[in-house]
């Protein structure tokens, strides 16, 4: 059935080698990097026929997805990021774990990816055979790539990867959708110049599981140890999050590997807390929910704003309501008239 | 033309008296109370001939709104909302601004209307002829209530009122609501028992513009010159405003009218400030904007479950996806090939 499918659009059967998609997945499941690269290439891919055999495999991967703790990490350009994960790496290979390391940056398109570059100062990970680092490819809209990314992390637990690190910039709605595909919430940030402590964005604070205070080393330990103090006072007058776990303050140098050993006992703590007292499974129960009804909602609104008579009439009706002709109910109203189900 | 419409509909034309649209305008514009008053009921009616009515009267008052400050007030039940808002009262009324309260309490058809109960206590405002005082309706949902508010706001302006509070309790997305209709947005909290620190919800600390401690008197005194010392550690982590004002702490004492002339004082200096920058400007276009497309969006997804197909499969899907049988992408493209435009 699975190849029929493949070979329903011609256009696979034309220009493309048909994948055996039990085959690519049998190697998947056996940890075959090479497989599990290809799967998240067709996943990546944009066309049609791509998309099919992609989408046979995530069903084939689903039921063996879940098993891996999945961390998301944000911040700015020149923070450190990638020096922390290959620090926090070291860990959790020691641990005998198998670390995959995915990678979304929307602003990629534009800068020509800045993280891709990052991954080859990845060496200590690179060079491990239970490390997998994955850029995120360049995707148009931030939908696409965080469904692509989501599909990415169930591919690489089927592959049997125990640890799935997603890291972002923080750019657009970027962190919001890590935020919502992972089980804990790494804000990086840096003490003193280079990442203003009064440029966190809306909402990033109260997302963040843990806030790590990197390049702690050197002249920044002092400069490190107030920004420290004062996002804990901060911290302190954030809502409790549901898991019922504290967001802590570290501080860390992840260039000297000097803080991260505690972070990553922290970490393996959380998932054992949270996975006991079973609020891991309410929080993915969630995420699933909110991709559910969050890619209904954003097509919804693409479908609508991409009709022809919508576009017509939103920039007329937008006026209107800045020159107080129409209330913005009303104009919506008129939007909404347009188009009847 | 307009009388022709009120009368298109026969319930209109068997249940109700008549209403003389250009007169009650009239009556309203010249700042009659009772004028004012009957125009709010038909923005609140449920009925579809008030509905008409009142939004032709919308129509009129639109061209003559937008001269008012619009202030948001937002704090827990027993923060002594009420008390803050009639000290602060007293102050706009001195100013021979014209003062009208309107309040948000999504929770009243539940709690049946706590905040109407606190009006009964602004005696010095309800006395003044300067003031209109006038609860929400017990609305069914938020979308609706934060609609009439808005109306209501445009209907006080056409009317003469420079000064409009608009107060709610923190029940559920009211506030962002309430955020989203007004110039400026002032958290009212409590230092010590009653309003813990630790619940301030997401977001609320971000969105608002001052904190004004209440109840700083007596023995309450230095818990609330702690709490304020928190709440500016924590503000210095916020990120700054599109308006470049810095959010602000206050103590005050409603009930002994402490403190509240400052608070008084600074609304009418952010006033000038941000109306002489632009950016009161800009951020109502933005919040006229934000109710054009929100209602949009919130029609399309309430016309989308409501459609009987999409009723009858979401649960199944929902569990699919929790099953991991589907993934949520791929269940959200069943639900939405349920329904083509």
């Amino acid at each position: 059935m699975i190849d029929n499918r493949a070979h329903i659009n011609p256009q696979a059967k034309r220009n493309k080698p048909s994948v055996d998609i039990p085959a690519l997945f049998k190697r998947l499941r056996k940890g075959n990097i090479a497989a599990l690269s290809q799967a998240i290439t067709l996943v990546e891919s944009t066309t049609v026929s791509d998309g099919i055999i992609a989408q046979e495999l995530i069903a084939c991967a689903l039921p063996f997805s879940g098993s891996a703790f999945r961390l998301g990490i944000t911040g700015v350009p020149g923070v450190g990021k990638s020096t922390f994960i290959e620090s926090l790496g070291k860990y959790i290979l020691a641990a005998s774990k198998k670390l995959a390391v995915l990678a979304i940056d929307p602003s990629s398109s534009i800068s020509r990816g800045s993280i891709l570059g990052d991954k080859t100062r990845m060496e200590a990970l690179v060079k491990s055979d239970l490390a997998f680092i994955r850029p995120s490819p360049a995707g148009t809209t931030l939908g696409g790539v965080a469904r692509k990314t989501r599909e990415a992390i169930i591919l690489c637990e089927a592959a049997g990867y125990d640890f799935i690190v997603v890291e972002t910039v923080g750019v657009g709605q970027s962190e919001t959708a890590v935020h919502s595909m992972t089980d804990f919430f790494l804000l990086l940030k840096l003490a003193g110049a280079g990442d203003d402590l009064q440029g966190i964005k809306r909402g990033i604070m109260e997302m963040a599981d843990a806030l790590v205070i990197n390049k702690a080393d050197g002249d920044n330990q002092t400069p490190a140890k107030h920004a420290s103090r004062e996002f804990k006072n901060a911290l302190h007058m954030m809502p409790a999050k549901i898991h019922a776990w504290p967001t802590q303050v570290y501080l860390c140098s992840g260039l000297h590997d000097k803080g991260v050993d505690i972070i990553y006992e922290q970490l393996v703590a959380f998932q054992e807390h949270a996975t006991q007292n079973g609020h891991l499974i309410i929080k993915r129960n969630n995420q699933e929910l909110y991709w559910l009804h969050q890619t209904v909602k954003d097509c919804l609104n693409d479908r609508f704003y991409n009709n022809p008579k919508v576009q017509k009439q939103v920039s007329l009706l937008e006026q209107q309501v800045l020159d107080k002709v129409k209330s913005p109910f009303e104009a919506a109203q008129e939007l909404l008239d347009l188009v009847k189900n």
